[in-house]
């Protein structure tokens, strides 16, 4: 059976896909798939997400051509989340850092940023962007 | 300021947790948290989640001894996803797996389970609970 057919979107139609470094393993992001997003990844062998605050298509790395090109595709026992393991072009996070997972949590339940940013995010994204 | 109160819970008062292998990066399970059960981990040092069908905590391995000892937290750009690197005991998934992101997407859109069992499901969870 075609997978997506398996796969459990929740009831906004809606799954979450963990996107890690093929080569290193580096978890890169989490964001939201729907089913069209997923054939769009499909089709063109790049990700392709749904926004769930702009409610449209997200084509990862559209305006800053930090794309991810899709080498595997798993999904969990339960059938409800997807891991996709990418090629990814420059850095993931809309920050600037290669991966959106950047903050860390110290002993004393405080956090700070770790690693180091790979591009300029104000020569891409707005202000209002990147608040 | 406190980790806890710079994350986005959902409207549920959840957040997902992407479960790593602190040594080799495999990603095992995605699961769901809430403040309660992120004090709880915190605390005790091993992972607690909050289980979105029974409705109640769910401390990894009480049952099975396939725990997850927590080596560093971090969460992303959004703050509204947590990324958990741990030790694992065992294998993480409840089918005897040590990832449950074991099911594979082929080139024709189909999948296939890859990888091979760790430990025997029958011998701790019951008929019921491996549907």
């Amino acid at each position: 059976m075609e997978f997506i057919k398996i796969l459990k979107f929740d009831e906004k139609g809606l799954i979450p896909a963990v996107i890690q470094d093929y080569r290193d393993g580096q978890v890169l992001m989490v964001a939201w798939m729907n089913g069209e997003s997923i054939r769009k990844s499909l089709k063109t062998g790049r990700t392709c997400f749904w926004s769930r605050s702009r409610k449209e298509f997200w084509i990862k790395g559209e305006r800053s051509g930090n794309i991810q090109l899709i080498k595997e595709i798993l999904f969990d026992c339960d059938a409800d989340t997807l891991l996709i393991k990418v090629k990814q072009v420059g850095g993931a996070c809309h920050t600037g850092y290669r991966s959106c997972f950047h903050i860390k949590v110290n002993k004393n339940g405080n956090s700070k940023i770790t690693g180091k940013r790979v591009f300029d995010p104000k020569k891409i994204y707005s202000q209002k962007e990147l608040k």
